[in-house]
């Protein structure tokens, strides 16, 4: 196997001048001793020691990004928003991997990503059970769960990065009770996630305090968590919806997936939106405003979050003492047209 | 600093079971030993060369993935199509750059990638100018371009993976044709890629062969190719393609998402779908089903499109004397509910 004195030799140039081609830099080179460069390149058919650099700077600039499934486009935005303050704000790019939120599969991206040089992870996952990461942080990974929080009874071995859920269902609920609803449906996978439970949480407390009456539908789909089946899911709780004997005027879905879909579901059941049912999403993706009608929602601040677990991963990875913390942030109502008064008083 | 000896000595194990627990091999380990490494990596604070293995084996496994962006539905699952067949079945990770089809971007993220060990990038931009990857190919990069296609006057240097652009838009205007309609609009952004270009050409081709008028309409938004806006650009469209003078009764949408915004568009124009007017998109993602009427559209073949990519990348790395090559896929008519016949005869 060739050096990369042995390109130098070759090209009658110096190592660094073959260092520099390799990566990339070559503006104030002649073209030249570029085009001798790669002569010699391709005549030794040189692959460049890969990880040298690396070894030299000690330095693997890259994060891990575990989401549940860039399939799913609240993720998709998730990601480009950590890919952009990753690149943007400290030079680091960003290794993807879609985890289903399988506990299994996220511990060996973790073990594989490391193994790659990766030391530090955002994970998109919200389990209740992160047993699998006490080894992967022992071992000196730095790691940062989006939508989770720490548990009471221990230290914190993540930084936690959040929506407040609880507070951010409370408003759903306060916004449909000014509008009048008096019955109100909460649509949610069965597949539970910390995220997910706190927004039940915060429906049934705000729902209490209003003095309304509150409804849980819950429904499955083939896979646990439902992340990329969530329009579907959405589609398929509309009949369970209009059914209910409690007859709610307004639901909230558990996010924006989910409403748009209940919408079809909605009018394949012939009703009217607004007119006849209220709904509104949690989340605030662009492709709310287009569905029919434009969603109201309770916006995530992504900007905020993603900044937020970048800047969190690199303080850590540079200052190894810092104790993992917990951040949550405070979402806002945003109005479109999907919620009107209830059709009649209902008591 | 300290080695992975430092650790096996003071831990009182070989330097082979301190590498297994590095890399996560410690299902066969007890747990006693387990934790005397885990302690000794502490007290130490190891941090192991994260590279050693990488120079050993000599591979990094990881491919470049270049998208336009993330935050388009499209892109996300594409990617996270590309990430499984990767992982699955060559044991790669990915990691992804956002580019906005920014050329002098796309140039610095090979760069960047190549420098992080990076051989084998997909990049998704069918931009028709190319100068800035032949150097990074002269390196020894491993290429292969999304919906982009050979020029014809010289050897390709990257592999081409499309769908069949001019088949499908084709395949749109006969289905809307047999259905009745006699005028038919093309709605884009004016951002020309390759692709776009190819659906174009196979519209207006499609229309002259059918004997029926073809009208283009393109529009802008603040981003020159609009991947991010492209629902808005399709709800802007609404109002041209209402007002056109040959009065289309059908229009063919660049992709679902256009076709997703412009349905808004034509509903605040007060227009009722797919009575008053057919929509045909070009595309297939999962959300056209829930659009209001779910949207028909030309599908494309996506697990084939991303396996092959992935597969060329993998063959040509072990390979190098493989020649690239180009690789067409045809999409397929996915009938849902926004195709009706014209409102009334026209001519």
């Amino acid at each position: 196997m060739s050096t990369i004195s042995d390109v130098a030799r070759l090209a009658r140039v110096s190592t660094s001048t073959v260092s520099n081609v390799l990566n990339g830099r070559t503006d104030k080179m002649s073209h030249e001793t570029l085009g001798r460069v790669q002569q010699a390149v391709a005549e030794l058919d040189f692959r460049p020691n890969r990880t040298a650099r690396q070894l030299k700077t000690g330095e693997t600039q890259l994060f891990g990004l575990l989401v549940p499934s860039m399939g799913n486009p609240s993720y998709g935005l998730l990601a480009r928003e950590i890919e952009r303050v990753s690149r943007e704000c400290h030079g680091y790019r960003v290794i993807v991997a879609n985890t289903y939120r399988d506990p299994q599969q996220e511990r060996t991206f973790l073990d594989d990503m490391w193994s790659q040089g990766v030391r530090g992870v955002i994970v998109i996952s919200s389990l209740a059970d992160e047993a699998h990461f006490e080894e992967p942080v022992a071992r000196g990974l730095v790691a940062v769960s989006y939508d989770s929080h720490a548990r009471r009874d221990r230290a914190p071995i993540l930084d936690y990065v959040s929506a407040d859920n609880v507070a951010g269902a409370s408003l759903a609920v306060q916004h449909l009770v000014a509008q009048g609803h008096r019955t109100i449906a909460f649509l949610t996978p069965s597949g539970w996630t910390f995220s997910r439970a706190e927004k039940r949480e915060g429906f049934i407390t705000a729902a209490k305090e209003a003095g309304v009456k509150g409804v849980i539908i819950a429904g499955s789909t083939a896979s646990h968590y439902a992340d990329e089946e969530m329009a579907e899911l959405g589609q398929s709780l509309a009949q369970p919806l209009v059914q209910h004997p409690d007859k709610p005027t307004a639901a909230v879905a558990i996010n924006d997936m989910m409403a748009i879909g209940l919408m079809t579901g909605l009018r394949e059941q012939g009703l009217e939106l607004p007119r006849d049912m209220s709904i509104i999403g949690m989340d605030g993706i662009p492709l709310g405003a287009y569905a029919a009608p434009p969603l109201t929602t309770i916006r995530l601040p992504l900007p905020d979050l993603a900044r937020t677990m970048v800047d969190r991963i690199m303080l850590r990875l540079k200052e190894p003492d810092t104790v993992p913390d917990e951040f949550r942030f405070t979402s806002t109502l945003l109005e479109r047209d999907s919620v009107a008064p209830p059709p009649r008083p209902s008591r």
